[in-house]
């Protein structure tokens, strides 16, 4: 039996999602409680691996489990067996074609800026401080041309190992409000540190270092030598997989709060 | 020469404002970093003295210093000298007569529960977790019952130190987006756990433990036995004291990201 789960974790103290050679990663934790409460050894597959510090209230993971459980054993008990700093949002059976990274249609990313002079450490773990002023409309502007199908090899981590660098940029959307700016960035998939490189040339545009029309510029080049500074990992959030199948939401996910 | 400073911590590591016998107080950081920056010793005077776990984003604090620096030396080099869960928002030269605590007219607290069936690893040091539902609008009735001058003894810890349990109870608001609910109450000056213990009262009212008005029931007979629990630390932060005086207010300290 195929089931998918919703998962939110805070990235501070972790290696990233995937099982790791130095350090935590996050599946390691999460395939360890789906094991026990399974009683037997279960390997998972997630829709987006996110980088170490990066968080989650969103990610998707599907695995095969053989016990019969109902799905609100499924969760409490995986819950139970999770430290406070990953939980499970909620299990449900999907079909046996279900594939968590496969089956994704898009993926929805936010990154929260804090923008004022003196550092907040309430949020020293969430959100990127920035202490000169950012002019979120030049942001607004430079983020368009990003939108559509592209080469974003420029946007791309030196390690990456997506086959293609060709992505469908959906939406970008940047709020200000007070001290806070957002970043929301939908896309069919993205390459590795993408949103990070992208967030990273929005910033030296809204800084005025920058004129408004240099993410394309970034974008033609195809060189990841052109962009800007890689955002910081802390400031990310995983939000939301979007599949054809109806699968529940995490209404907090989508930093609802702001 | 006097100065004012307004201060913003994650209590989670401290045992609270105070210098402590057992634990770190949050006090003798902030005095350490004073003293280190004025190069001589600097005692504190704080405008409400945070419980362990709870939060500041607007706490105030004054003291007396010999040294001449300009202001943002003073903000700057405080800040280097503290870990990165405590900030100085601002610095402010006062009046000799300006007293953190006893120039105070109001003090104003935010406490922030999340509604849900599962709990949240992100805001597992921000928000009680509440998994049974709450209807906010039974707890916004509740509230304004408390409204007003009252002795306040049922809403008092037992050690509380204060001479009098008369309070007075200007704001009481309380509202719901998505799974969050967001309490913010301001009065003249609160008593020991007053905060905790209201929202304690609130809670079993949202959740139709206790009808509307339990609320009335408990503060009229002025004891703490007849209350409800006092609800967790990690919820409540101090988000504004207010004076006659013009200090700096942090813009985003009154939770405006919500």
């Amino acid at each position: 039996m195929r089931i998918a789960l919703g998962i939110e974790y805070d990235g501070f103290a972790y290696n990233g999602w995937q099982k790791q050679e130095t350090g935590i990663g996050i599946q390691s934790l999460v395939e360890k409680a789906l094991s026990t409460v399974a009683n037997h050894s279960v390997d998972s597959v997630c829709a987006g691996r996110t980088d170490a510090g990066v968080h989650a209230t969103g990610q998707v993971v599907h695995c095969d489990v053989q016990s019969k459980r109902s799905m609100r054993s499924w969760l409490l008990g995986i819950n139970s067996n999770l430290p406070d700093d990953i939980n499970v949002c909620w299990v449900k059976r999907v079909d046996d074609d279900f594939h968590a990274r496969y089956s994704a249609i898009s993926r929805n990313y936010a990154y929260l800026i804090i923008n004022k002079s003196i550092r907040s450490s309430l949020f020293r773990h969430r959100a990127w401080w920035i202490n000169s002023p950012l002019d979120h409309n030049l942001m607004i502007t430079g983020g368009k041309y990003l939108l559509g199908d592209h080469d974003f090899s420029a946007f791309r981590a030196a390690g990456c190992q997506a086959s293609s660098p060709v992505r469908d940029l959906q939406e970008i959307q940047i709020k200000r409000k007070n001290d806070w700016i957002i970043i929301t960035i939908k896309a069919n998939a993205f390459l590795q540190r993408m949103v990070r490189n992208i967030v990273g040339v929005l910033v030296m545009i809204g800084s005025q270092e920058k004129p408004t029309d240099w993410s394309l510029e970034v974008l033609r080049s195809c060189n990841r030598e052109t962009g800007g500074i890689c955002a910081p990992a802390h400031g990310l959030t995983l939000i939301q997989i979007d599949y054809q199948e109806k699968l529940p939401i995490n209404k907090t996910s989508r930093f609802s709060f702001f």
